[in-house]
């Protein structure tokens, strides 16, 4: 099983360019006006041309939450406290959280990892009703120092590349990333910020919910990480070693991992799409086998998602992460999969086409 | 089976608000930031309330799909020749149409209607494998006198009342709203334009795909339909007797009689919207029941979803029709239905909840 991050950055090509044509080819002579089905079009070419196939399957499909927390929470810049990340960890494995509910509405499954709590969870991965896979025990304080080490952020984002292929191996067809750690707005912000070279204030927002006096709090708090640890931005590891998190780097990790074996991935909300801006930093291809499931409420997501120039699939006003926004996207990507080869064409429906106005103006 | 109009229309009650602040309270409980999932709990809102039951069921889902001709085709409004209505009923009942494909997608039925289609479609009605409810074959031409009678206005919208109340006695639990009729988007627009007050230039849009010149004719052949039939805005029947259709009165008697027994109906885009807005017009009450399924790229679909006063689901740049909109919104529906009585609460899980800043902002 390859894992090793260079690699597998040097393993992910571009989704080709002749297989995109051959499925739009195929999508144009559809019995519908040109068109007219919009995004579903788009996701259907993507999924035909990452597949190879002009019958993409996306029919098993996983989710998988990656759990860590923060050091910088001791900044008080989450509503809720720390000890809510293990205890949403286990209400995953109790069944009974958002996730559980819109995984099973999706007919996917949930696969939840620890990335990096600071709790034992190893009860539950000795059970094997989590996957172990901590770097340590929540990151350190990045207020005051960096968040990791160099070597555990790549410890990190090999983790995620070696669960996505385990699962691909397993034979899932579709990944959507999702995330759990209280305080973890604050990181995702902070590499959204020395990615894009936007400030902390442009780029900062409410998290779970907190108030005005909170939000300065946490834009002062992320001003000071990055003024204290000085990320490089051409250096995307770097970056999620002093400002990030290890659920994020984790989440960057299973895009990688699913791009190299050409395997498409719905990008949850705000915390997520950090992590594919890392692994867009790391191999700027990998944005080809990403899809994004929705537009978070959470302040910055608009610009996060125009960074990695992705459009989203759903505007809910989702703000809650876990992967929650990818379930309810999967349907979706799951439908688009089959109109390329299950609907008929003008000519296999006897169906007469446009008058010539509107094939001039196709 | 009560199909009578008026006794429908006065039997539609508003969705009772004491269920409504009885589900939003369970909602505000589960254990996420408060209105984290955003659109998803007003859906689970809405649902727990129509059905006044906080274990909402919308398993058994229903896409009816009303087929008409329009006389108004005379005068150059679509891209589409008159034929392909026809065309396209056999591509559904073939199985190869995108609304087949959809609605199996979302695991929901599909149950085409002929409610006027200008050519002989006895043969399947006979077979079954549609419902036959023709009024008569096609409109008449509006530009030149009125679309139909009032008589024939009210036995559209009893056939779609009819139906409604067919399948929901054969279990269904939610409904779907769906069209196919070349040339529909003209009497949809000139029927937004009566019922807002807007010109037709500022309701009217391009249908399959028209080019300029032909939009400058349909704008015209709408000013001259409504100059011509002067209908009345206060009188809902009136107004689709004289610039309508005979599915978008069916689409209407579906809402209403959805509505009547309390069942959500997902409008899908411009052309089910202008029945929703005949069925608003006739019981105000029957918005509590739709669920807009998605925004059409259809221009003035965004004033119709105005003067409903609903917000979309789904934001795909689709203008097909069909119930190809609404079949894609239905799994984020039964997603909605779901989280109401699935998710545990803080308590039950065992979370601690927000501090107190939060509880505050609450």
């Amino acid at each position: 099983m390859n894992t090793n991050l260079d690699e597998v950055i040097l393993g992910i090509r571009p989704v080709d360019t002749v297989w995109r044509s051959k499925a739009r080819a195929r999508l144009n002579d559809l019995a519908i006006p040109l068109n007219s089905l919009g995004n579903l079009l788009d996701l259907a070419e993507q999924l035909a041309a990452i597949q190879e196939s002009m019958t993409p399957s996306v029919k098993r499909k996983m989710i998988v939450t990656m759990a860590g927390d923060h050091g910088v929470c001791a900044e008080g810049v989450s509503a809720f406290p720390q000890e809510v990340t293990p205890q949403m960890v286990r209400n995953f494995v109790a069944g009974g959280a958002a996730i559980n509910v819109l995984a099973e509405a999706a007919g996917a499954g949930v696969t939840v990892v620890d990335m990096g709590v600071a709790a034992d969870l190893s009860d539950l991965a000795a059970q094997k009703k989590i996957l172990g896979y901590k770097v340590a025990s929540g990151t350190g304080n990045m207020a005051v120092g960096p968040a990791m080490t160099r070597e555990q952020a790549i410890k990190a984002v090999e983790a995620g590349i070696e669960i996505a292929t385990r699962l691909i191996g397993d034979g899932v067809e579709l990944l959507g990333t999702g995330d759990m750690g209280i305080g973890n707005t604050t990181p995702s912000a902070a590499l959204l910020s020395v990615f894009s070279g936007k400030t902390p204030r442009q780029v900062t927002g409410r998290g779970t919910g907190i108030g005005d006096a909170a939000l300065e709090n946490k834009i002062r708090v992320i001003e000071q990480a990055i003024a204290c640890n000085q990320p490089n931005p051409r250096d995307a590891i770097d970056v999620l070693a002093r400002v990030g998190g290890f659920e994020i780097g984790g989440i960057a990790g299973l895009i990688l991992g699913a791009a190299y074996h050409r395997v498409p991935v719905v990008v949850d909300g705000f915390i997520s799409s950090a992590g594919a801006l890392v692994a867009k930093k790391l191999a700027p291809a990998s944005v080809d086998y990403m899809i994004a499931a929705h537009q978070s409420l959470e302040f910055g997501h608009r610009l996060m998602l125009e960074e990695l120039s992705l459009r989203p699939i759903l505007n809910l006003n989702l703000r809650l992460g876990e992967g929650t926004g990818a379930a309810l996207a999967f349907p979706i990507v799951e439908a688009a999969s089959r109109v390329i080869f299950k609907m008929l064409t003008f000519t296999d429906a006897g169906v007469t086409g446009p008058g010539k106005e509107d094939s001039a103006h196709a």
